[in-house]
């Protein structure tokens, strides 16, 4: 072990190994304080050739390593365990943005790029880059990569995955690929990017990356609305995706109960469609013609919502302000709960033609075995993106019940998204939190096809070990 | 071998097992007639289950596979090699198409369907299925995902691999995998469905997927836009890009070279800019919202693209029967060169930022080394993807010139695309014609990995063998 450090020491100087508890502790540790583990070392390259060092040095000494980018995941991915025998690989230091490419429409960052760096760069250049996140201002474009991100601009923009067009990964030998060509089309064999994405660092590294860019809107209008049920929501996002198509920018659902902890818990954020509406519908759209058009289309498109009785009340927002008010509703459920104490969450896709008995028969179910549960449902509706979360009844403890009830309402959960052909995650990856569920989840085909692809490009399994899968 | 057949028998019925030499004729030449191999057997299963089977006794008997759809493509992909050992499996007669889920915007189809089909069965329900290529009437989805088709709408759209949710494949050990739930989120492990796509039947043999669809376009507007050189069109690429955003749906180059030989082989397709500017681009607008709507964007944009002097002529279709021919000009290049006999083809990918100086240069060394050539140089320049294809002088000999210059000339072609750090096959993939130049082109971090894949889930090396990489 003393041999291995110092020659980590030879590639990174002394500055860049941390090896004392007060040092390596705030990196051991995930923002939701869910998963903790214990390292060797935290290193700290600033080079993709530092990296590849790194790699090889660890391949040598059969030294198991755990990329972290932010570590804002919520699976457990960039956490090591608890052995003290793995090292953290934090790319922060490499956080330089190579530059816009305006004729490309293309940025190239490294994987330390904090997510809203990359952002502002391109919008002051004239460029939306898509992606964003509750974390955006802590997360990094290289852990977004590998846990192949959502968020709130999938319905029009896609995941990580869809806004790359090309990477550079070290392999588990330390051998750098370099892919960051940041071409449209390129037909000459294996989609070696998509399966770094979303691998979550367990079959290369992504030191850097070609991210594609789109013009800025120039004008965006927000709306909330009132629905009575699911169907009646699924309608409304048909009528939104035929009249608006990629004007469509979010579709997010709230029901009544989620939006009553925000009520509770920041009572300034009230819903301005009134406490009553079984599900509050966030929509916005993005133009880049002028204010009038969208603002006419966004009306036309709601008077014939009404008209078809999908809809019961709407409110457009007049200003930035009060879009962002609206906006902050969305985002403070997920805050609101974390005042009650842990939850229990799923992250879950369901086929939009199923959402309505999902949802109907699973609150039942939930409802019967587990009387008085809050059932906090929100998501990215337009993807099919529930976020399907159990707070205890009020004035229970939040511990005890999470320690009786965790894997009884896990279960419930999952196997009726089992049932309706759904994901049992849908944006936040698989890390070590879902790791044992994977194989039932994926069927054994697709479960040995993944081993073998992990055996294949990692036989020493020192890339991120038992997470997403073992070997 | 006898024992071979037999128990294929059993599995398929006799009808369906072809062993003679005019019942195999057709599916051993591919329809260019370029690639030309001979089969121990043609079989045509019916359904996953039989291809299953055939699988499982090709791993028994290490009987190689080759998959096969429209055989359409321009790389021998689906054409199988000179030894008479290997068996072509053709997916024709698995052509159900299971449904549109109109909530959900999918539609799910077996390999077999031709891709015409699928549009139309889309449309008749009000949806697009996007993806559109030259071949759409004898090509099939198999083969489309196989190779990542791309065709005229990958600028809105994107390629076969972007319109896919979901696949079902058989496993070289003859396993069926099936990846069909059709979610638009779905972070539960590797990426196994872009693994398969594009990966030319040898890691599996795809047998089903679920494709995205898109509403219908209400009105759709063409225009054939005059242009000086590169630099001003990609000047006016970037502005509709900027104005029309999602509305471009097609933006499509041809140089005065392309055009004179359609001039001279269907002299009835007149350029309406007349034969002298040096480029024609045709761009089509597709719209959601009204017929006037798309009209006065389209006029607005070539008003600013003409006061900003990057355009000199315009001539916007007044009806669909004159986009057509717009459209038809376009297609007819690749016609009105097969009536010259084979030419030297290289479809090829450039950064939109280096494609001027690409193009000038690349022109310039051509016309220096071989003069007298024609350079009939074309393609989708909204993805960067030019067809630069080569002609011999006017009176040559072709198959005297290409015997004599093919190889200097695509030493050069290619030797430019990786200066520019471009992409020897844009969409055609690689089949049997890339194959030798891929590890090249790759880089041997790249190959090694795409063999160690190949390794990992065909270790008998029985799908489509000697396609893409070589184990």
């Amino acid at each position: 072990m003393q041999t291995f450090i110092q020659q980590l020491t030879q590639v990174l100087g002394q500055k860049y190994i941390l090896t004392q508890d007060q040092d390596k502790a705030p990196f051991l540790t995930d923002w939701r304080k869910r998963f903790s583990g214990k390292a060797l070392a935290i290193v700290l390259p600033a080079s993709t050739t530092e990296v590849a060092r790194i790699v090889q040095l660890c391949a040598e000494y059969r030294i198991a390593i755990v990329p972290q980018g932010g570590h804002t995941g919520f699976c457990g991915g960039a956490t090591p365990d608890s052995s003290g025998n793995q090292i953290v690989l934090n790319l922060k230091r490499m956080n330089r943005i190579h530059g816009v490419d305006i004729a490309n429409q293309t940025i190239t960052v490294e994987a330390g790029c904090i997510l809203q760096a990359i952002q502002e760069n391109a919008a002051a250049q004239g460029f939306l880059f898509p992606l964003s996140l509750g974390a955006e201002g802590s997360c990094m474009i290289g852990g977004n990569l590998a846990t192949n991100a959502g968020g709130t601009n999938v319905l029009r923009y896609g995941n990580a995955r869809d806004l790359c067009l090309g990477l550079e990964v070290v392999t588990a030998k330390g051998e750098v690929w370099n892919g960051l060509k940041g071409l449209r089309k390129d037909n000459t064999g294996y989609d070696l990017r998509d399966l770094f994405i979303g691998s979550e660092g367990t079959l290369g590294i992504i030191t850097s990356a070609v991210m594609k860019l789109y013009p800025l809107p120039i004008s965006q209008w927000t709306t909330l609305v009132a629905t009575e049920n699911v169907s009646a929501t699924i309608a409304l996002l048909n009528l939104f995706q035929k009249r608006a198509t990629s004007l469509l920018t979010g579709f997010e659902m709230m029901t009544q109960e989620s939006l009553a902890l925000n009520a509770k818990h920041f009572p300034q954020l009230k819903n301005p469609l009134g406490d009553k509406t079984p599900f509050s519908i966030l929509i916005e759209l993005s133009d880049h013609e002028s204010e009038a058009h969208v603002r006419q289309l966004l009306e036309g498109i709601l008077e014939e919502a009404f008209a078809a009785d999908i809809i019961t009340d709407a409110v457009i927002a007049n200003n930035l302000a009060q879009a962002n008010t609206f906006w902050h509703m969305r985002e403070h459920i997920t805050l609101a709960q974390a005042e009650e104490g842990a939850n229990l969450k799923h992250d879950i896709t369901i086929p939009l033609s199923s959402l309505d008995k999902f949802i109907s028969e699973t609150d039942a179910l939930m409802r019967s075995k587990f009387p008085g549960v809050r059932i906090i449902n929100f998501g990215h509706l337009g993807d099919g993106n529930l976020h399907y979360n159990i707070a205890p009844p009020e004035g229970v403890d939040q511990k005890v019940f999470n320690l009786t009830y965790e894997k009884a309402i896990h279960e419930l959960v999952y196997g009726q998204v089992e049932r309706f052909h759904g994901s049992i995650s849908a944006e936040h990856g698989v890390g070590q939190l879902k790791l044992a569920d994977l194989r039932a989840h994926k069927g054994n085909v697709a479960h040995d096809l993944m081993k073998s692809l992990k055996q294949a490009l990692d036989p020493q399994n020192i890339l991120n070990p038992h997470k997403v899968v073992s070997i």
